[in-house]
């Protein structure tokens, strides 16, 4: 049950990169949600290599989901549904020679032990970052069911190899979400967004790769959404966004910068605003014991450098257990968190929807 | 199912703060195990208040586990563990007052909407640091079966308000591991641990509190634990971090720091060392693809500052919807990062115990 | 996770016969449920063996629990609540030479296969009927919770040994359910009765044991509870009812006798009764596709004799490998489906209770 | 998540019967299994209608699965494996008229109730016994790989209509379960088939279904596997087995027949036989305290007869809540238990398939 998450709403992905196709199974949306596939259509899209122009690998992935199951007449009907896309313009022999010399930062030696020698890691198999089109085929319908609730969903690039953008404001409105989700990169500053551009291409230029982080807010949560302990929205929403490839660490709210604060300082002071308690500030990023405030969820994500760069690399060859050198060829995305931004929105409003399907109830939704 | 986590071996936690007892049930623990009751009983002092001397609240809380099932002469028999601590020295009028205004970052207000009221908040109920007592009874429990494989877990308090402890180093021993658990703080490097102190007293005098940061490592660990996107190391200890109170970040290796380095620089290169594969750095923490590398597991946590302070603080009194400062009295840990060192050995053992239970199956253990 | 059950509702059940305690924990109760003990205590002593008079074990289980956490004032706070019970009266030395012979139809073999010789088994270990005692605590919690919502759980023993109890009618009422209840043993034809209890106390004077069955109703489940395929009522009452120690067939509605009838004698019409679809006849059993048609429910489990009998048995000593005739001693039922009402009402009011809970959500509740 | 069984093998199914396509999702499957895909297919023949001659529906499934990912050159590479089977032959306006009169013993009201009216019902939506091929899929990939450890699985249609089959004998060799398969009906004793066959002629003749039993056995199963309470393999199975459409009771060795033994006559003598630890008798089904003895596991489903008949049943419009007469047109099996038979024996090797994965665990198997 490695590649499933959720508890109400339950996301399965399948498929290896250079397999047949890859997919999607959704089991526990609600029925009669209509859902608007051209809509859908262009957030994925966001996803693909192309939208960000030379920012990214120059692979064409036309990534059209094709519906099997779940949805008729656009509407859900309650059942599990099951998108696939598939899969085209794979140049396996890119990758035929890697088999015995594992890339380092890959999960070629661990899947290599993990499989017995038997995985099909051509194209990083099932650990591809392809995996993630089928995550924003759930996303995409959990953020048009979550809007039709008022919750909206955005995310922007906050950092590329040092380079910050500006944090999302207090409240950010649904409208900064698109104009953001607008911009190539993704960014609240578009001066930094410049910045950022120039670091990619540079890592590029230099057949280097670079790191980055996310920043992802949903804002009309209720209050009261999430249990203690070990299910609060932390807790869910850390399980799932580690299952974004190349991440390596998660913060809420003020985060590891919380650390380095005082209480009086990181407190968010309570208020009432138009009849209702909010805070002051959002240091706890709109989770406290694991329960939302009411406040904009806020969590970021870091994602490591790409780690296929065309440099030569240190490795070993698995056969013969003998020092070998790595050239890795293929297309390659220079930063892996600017085509994250989506697949963030993506992952957060599944978990964020399957929290609030459990706290309405399917009879109540 | 709030406050459960695991899989082959699955840990209950139970209890409020100023209820009759709290306690832990583990279901899942290979059977024939012997367990040292006096080393558990060391385990478990190191979390206890006194244990940190000035630098962590007065109150005296024994933390005598009482063991009722699943143990028999020492030895684990198969069946479910559980183990209570009874609740003793609770003052509960410090509380009373407290019912209707929110403390700011605490779970009062979230749990007054989670639980419309009728929650038992006293002391932080559920939600209160004290909750980790039991899970240090699974921790050291999970510590000592992993010790007699030769996996070993430590952790130091890496920073507080910003003074940094240094790191692991790249194979940290077991010698290290017991020295840095000996030590008040638990550091390092006892310079940084000594301007530790000092801004922990200080913080304390000025009735605030500081946040910190801990650093946990496992070394021994095989190569091929886990599994791929939701299923991974990083995505089952960060479902049971997050669960620890007060935390808001978690990285694995070098984690954010990564966000801000090249590919070249990140990528870990394949080596053979003593006839085996390693890394010459470990940035990925030992994880790739959610799989042990079998370099040690790195992973370091952010914590609030504690948010009980006893500075004036701004809130609302939730049955006039009016402002209500607040003067928190009790007494109250200045920084629960501190305490907070075991914990996460504790919980990183428990995660790190369950998925190898995974992998060898209880009829191989 | 051997011993847990439930989604929403968690049960997990430890201890061991011979041990220090038994007990249960239960995380998910919604907070603010008013639990009568009185009630509760009385539910408890209908399953202790001196309900059953003659008809059961001499054994003395006074079976009073003492609840951790989890109840204020006698209201349900919202986390999770533990109860245990106190292990008294244990004579283990009835048990000592049973180690290495292992009882014909009990898990002594196993049990020691399964665990590798490590399991403590005197009284039947975890495996004992002791631990429905803890089963009859969430049960009972369950039960109020349920009838203050106009649901309400019910059972009978429908037979032992072949002699048959009348059927539940197609609508009983609580009344009914509180009339068998009061009656040792628990039926609905008295004459039924007198002849059960002449076939349990032959067997018992015969040094052997007899087996039975169970038929449990609910009434006022609404229709629309339950999910398709492999998460519909069946699928959860049928993995929860299977952990009652001895049951060795379960059925819903006809069951059983469905597979001889034609689809015009089994399919059940639908009418109109005061405003709202009814079924004439309820074969389904108030489930059709997993889900509740808001008819009653209605189950039938088969409960094996009790497999401890004092007659001699053949076995075989798992030291030597050779035959070894035994003797069983000890005090021990001689039909476990008696006692057994009780535990059928319990564990399938848990079971309801979890699926209303997924259905409402705990927002709703 | 109710389409999903299984623990370390999850098994999620998805579509509907007028969909675009249904289809199946194994997550957890070893990696380096080789799978014959045309003994798959005549596994999955055995299910198809044509099979069984006159016996069932005229329609034609072809039923031909292709296989999306996790199989590369027909051997399994560790990744989730996903299989479809496209829809055509489809007479959706035989339904159409259906939507408003909900069928007697079909999921139709309850599905109106639990989906608000938006479930696709067309053909029995997501509830039709079209999603065990699916199932089947699955079952004959388990069925492979236990195979390649000595482990067997095979079925036989009971009894129908109260028409019995014989018994498989105590230790029934694979042969047998061949033989069995190759037969129309499958059943051990062929005079009992005749009659078999001439019930389900006489009930489809006077437009009218019947009901039936199917017994499953495994054998080569080693004792020790499964675990006490709510994960033996009784629980395990009877959750899985009761997502088979139209199951309505199940029972394990002697079962419901255990009710009327005596003690005595219902436990199994132990017996050392080659060695080995056997039982003379098998009354408890290879199942003690929910472990497995290692003699065969026996199980028996109760089928309800078909639902949907051709005779005038009595209904009521839910639009007007008026009664309303119903006829079903379209092609229906005259009993679902004779195509059930590989059903049972596809969802009973997944479970002892996936147990067995957790008692291996990955890493041994």
């Amino acid at each position: 049950m490695a590649s499933e998450f959720g508890k109400a709403l339950r996301v399965s992905v399948f498929g290896q990169s250079h397999g047949r196709a890859i997919g999607v199974n959704i089991d526990g949306l609600p029925a009669g949600e209509r859902i608007d596939l051209a809509e859908l259509g262009r957030f994925i899209a966001r996803r693909a290599p192309g939208a960000s122009g030379r920012l990214a690998t120059s692979r064409r992935e036309p990534d059209e989901p094709v519906i099997l199951s779940g949805l008729e007449n656009g509407v859900t009907c309650g059942f599990p549904l099951c998108a696939i896309i598939e899969n085209r313009d794979t140049r396996s022999a890119d990758y035929a020679a890697l088999a015995a010399v594992p890339r380092p930062g890959h999960a070629d030696y661990t899947a290599h032990v993990r499989y017995g020698g038997q995985a099909d890691m051509r194209g990083g198999g099932h650990f591809s970052g392809r995996l993630t089109a089928p995550l924003c085929i759930a996303g995409g319908i959990a953020i048009q069911i979550l809007a039709a609730r008022g919750i909206y969903v955005g995310a922007h690039l906050a950092s590329v190899g040092g380079v910050e953008d500006a944090r999302f404001p207090l409240e950010p409105t649904r409208e900064l979400f698109s104009l953001v989700a607008s911009r190539t990169p993704p960014v609240l500053d578009e001066r930094a967004g410049e910045e950022m551009r120039a670091v990619i291409e540079q890592a590029g230029a230099e057949r280097d790769s670079v790191g980055g982080t996310v920043e992802c807010a949903v804002t009309g949560v209720p209050a009261g959404i999430g249990s203690p302990m070990f299910d609060g929205v932390e807790n869910r929403l850390a399980a799932a966004i580690f299952g974004i490839p190349a991440v390596k660490g998660l913060e809420f709210g003020a985060g590891f910068a919380a650390s380095a604060l005082r209480g009086s300082q990181n407190n968010d002071p309570f208020v009432v605003t138009g009849g209702e308690i909010r805070t002051e500030t959002n240091n706890c990023g709109g989770i406290l014991g694991g329960i939302t405030t009411g406040m904009p969820l806020v969590l970021r994500a870091a994602f490591k450098p790409t780690p296929s760069i065309s440099k030569t690399q240190k490795s070993v060859n698995l056969n013969t257990m003998q020092p070998e050198p790595l050239e890795i060829r293929g297309r390659h995305d220079p930063c892996v968190a600017l085509r994250a931004v989506p697949v963030m929105e993506a992952v957060t409003a599944v978990v964020i929807l399957d929290m609030i399907l459990e706290e309405k109830g399917y009879g109540n939704f």
